[in-house]
């Protein structure tokens, strides 16, 4: 017997579900036993040609006419937005439907009560799209290592900034026309807010921290800074200290409290992560019976993607044909996250300051860390007058410290007097 | 209820086992309601001390037991050898019992008929763990990527090969004392045979070839070329030319045909893959939807190999609490792969020539080349008499040719009076 599939949207992502269902009926049939039926599909334009034939009276411009459609089994949303996905989402929930969506902004920032309504109804609700586009790390954290207490993970999640972060990194450029250049080349947006912020990959980060460990949190909650501030100057000096820049995720277990925080981060030259270019993705997983596993690959486009919401719906057609409710690892209830105070946080930090340079520098500034209990790894300073207004940049690689004890070293040294613009402070990974 | 696994062998593999089901049990049965009680244990000395408490009873030194037991449901295969593992595995699919075995070797060489025997009986055959340890890519190509249809994938598929392969990179040795090094490290089996040929290479890629292109081969069908010839000067030129020399297993769906091969690769920098070091693996997987892909982890020892068994005894013990059969994705029946012929495969070679140098010595090497239609990309010769007894190296990169022509070309360069050892002749991956 079909599976009757329902589509709302049928944008780059729902035209490449069709697609792979088209093109792989055969395979679905022949391998899984399954025939699976596209119902119905929600979309803005009946007038608008669809990478797909169907016959005309499976479109409608009404997503209700989808849910509410008795046929439909599994309800795939690829409309994005909070609303009204959200309630479409729930309706399909609670009408027993299984969902697959993309919309990693609304299950990270609205998606409490859809994990519920999911668990209470043992259906599913799958979101392997909405993660890292094709690369399958909702089923590897789900299923494949689950024979592992996960201890921390790290993950190149945004790759717009990825992308932006390479480019200045090999053509040794400023952000700015790097950013110009992703959005000419389609890897940013017009608006790429979400993107440069850390916004998206602080909404990844949640939904990871959800499957990894079994909490729920809000982005908002997780420390968060963008990549706008990098320059050209610090790639340089990232580059001779043997480390590449890059927007980490960054997750761990501490005891039964959760780190968690999104920000450009010093990766050492010979970690896999800092070979990760342009506009791919990568987690790197720490289990503790795997050790470091990473995945790779694309983190979006129109195919990636929806290679990853043809994987849910195959799981749960598969599910639904046997007969059986998705019960396992639903992800809802769970508790808050008890996060570890931004303050207690321990990273070594980069640290570029701006200075006149007479003697005397050095010594005061490393006084100010010193203060704090920060001890000195790597100084770096060369020649000097550097720039035209006749200062130079100096650089310090501190050893671990709290956030707490870096932000006031840091404070004081901004006001000193040879000092002439604020630090720029980028953390180091220490994996 | 709970679900009755039986173990045949507790040495490092299953000793792991016991360790996660134990340490996990409150996960296991918490999120996914899943009581799993080690029924059974198969032993060679019960007065050995085992890696967890069981009452004495469930220890015995015969596997038949393990298997008769009717209140084992689970039987888990980690006694390793042909014999009597096939027959043991045989018994248990053919009594309904689904079975997790890490026995890459009996499953590539001697699988078929348990494959056909888990399919007719629709119970499941669990053999994550037989490739790449706890990277989890038996299910990332059955599931996760069920979306693709595959195209290629290479694997850096040997711990042992590829930890020989860094320290001779990084230490600019050669082979003999790395796998002595290796040897003492416990990367390297004593007699480390298997390893070193690509036998155990092959293998594996014949089970990722069943999982991908869903055919049948033997790996002794597939092309095979080990490492011990490898030398630190051939690793020299690699990196001069911008190579890192791996050992890959590499399968390509070419029109309704599979090309498989196991054999050094000259791997360009740049290139994930050229960036796994010492005993780690990884595979690159390239499909329809999702472009490149890489898995990267630890290929083996005592918990990741743990980690992949617990993963499939999970799936199975939930589709059995469920009371599902099995049935999609069987891996058998499958047809017996096509395969391209060697001397159709087509790539670019490193060409190390040892050559009395004189006028007319590189003209007349190209003209062989030549001859068979194989165009040289790029050649190194660095000075003259570089070796005590007159010789010099001559290293051409030529670009894509057939095996057949090369190795008609290499043979007649060979033949040269000049020519005063045969030649070093290492693939070139171009992905």
């Amino acid at each position: 017997m079909a599976i009757g599939i329902g589509l709302i949207g049928m944008g780059v992502v729902g035209g490449g579900v069709a697609r792979i269902l088209n093109e792989r009926a055969d395979y679905f049939k022949s391998v899984k036993g399954l025939d699976l039926d596209i119902r119905k599909v929600a979309v803005r334009d009946l007038s608008k040609p669809r990478a797909i034939d169907l016959p005309a009276d499976r479109f409608t411009t009404d997503p209700n006419e989808v849910i509410n459609d008795p046929s439909v089994q599994i309800v795939i949303e690829v409309m994005g937005g909070i609303n009204p996905a959200h309630d479409l989402i729930l309706s399909a929930l609670k009408a027993g439907k299984d969902v697959v969506t993309a919309n990693k902004a609304l299950l990270a920032e609205q998606g409490d009560d859809l994990f519920e309504m999911a668990a209470k109804k043992q259906v599913g609700l799958g979101f392997e799209a909405s993660i890292c586009g094709g690369i399958p790390i909702v089923q590897i954290l789900s299923q494949g290592l689950v024979g592992n207490s996960i201890k921390s993970l790290y993950g190149i999640l945004n790759g717009t900034t990825n992308y932006i972060l390479t480019r200045m990194t090999e053509a040794g450029a400023n952000f700015d026309p790097m950013l110009k250049e992703a959005q000419d080349k389609g890897f940013a947006e017009a608006d790429p807010t979400m993107d440069i912020d850390g916004t998206d990959a602080s909404q990844k980060l949640a939904l990871l921290c959800r499957l990894a460990f079994r909490v729920k949190l809000s982005p908002s909650d997780i420390m968060k800074e963008g990549i706008s501030h990098i320059t050209a100057l610090d790639i340089d000096f990232a580059r001779e200290l043997g480390y590449t820049i890059k927007l980490l995720g960054i997750a761990k277990a501490v005891g039964d409290r959760i780190e968690a925080r999104v920000h450009p981060a010093m990766v050492p030259r010979g970690e896999l992560l800092a070979d990760i270019r342009n506009e791919y993705n990568a987690v790197e997983i720490v289990g503790s019976a795997v050790d470091a596993q990473v995945f790779y690959g694309k983190g979006a486009g129109e195919l990636p993607t929806a290679s990853a919401v043809v994987a849910d719906l195959i799981g749960l057609a598969e599910r639904r044909q046997a007969g059986v409710p998705t019960t396992g690892s639903a992800l809802a209830p769970l508790p808050n996250a008890s996060l570890v105070p931004l303050d207690e946080v321990n990273t070594g930090c980069y640290c570029r300051f701006t200075v006149n340079d007479h003697p005397g520098v050095l010594a005061q500034i490393a006084t100010l860390f010193s203060d704090e209990g920060i001890s000195i790894e790597t100084v770096i300073q060369h020649g000097r007058s550097e720039t035209e207004n006749g200062t130079v940049p100096l650089i310090m690689i501190t050893h671990d410290a709290t956030e707490a004890a870096m932000r006031t070293a840091i404070s004081r040294i901004n006001d000193l007097s040879f000092v002439t613009e604020k630090a720029q402070v980028i953390r180091i990974l220490h994996p």
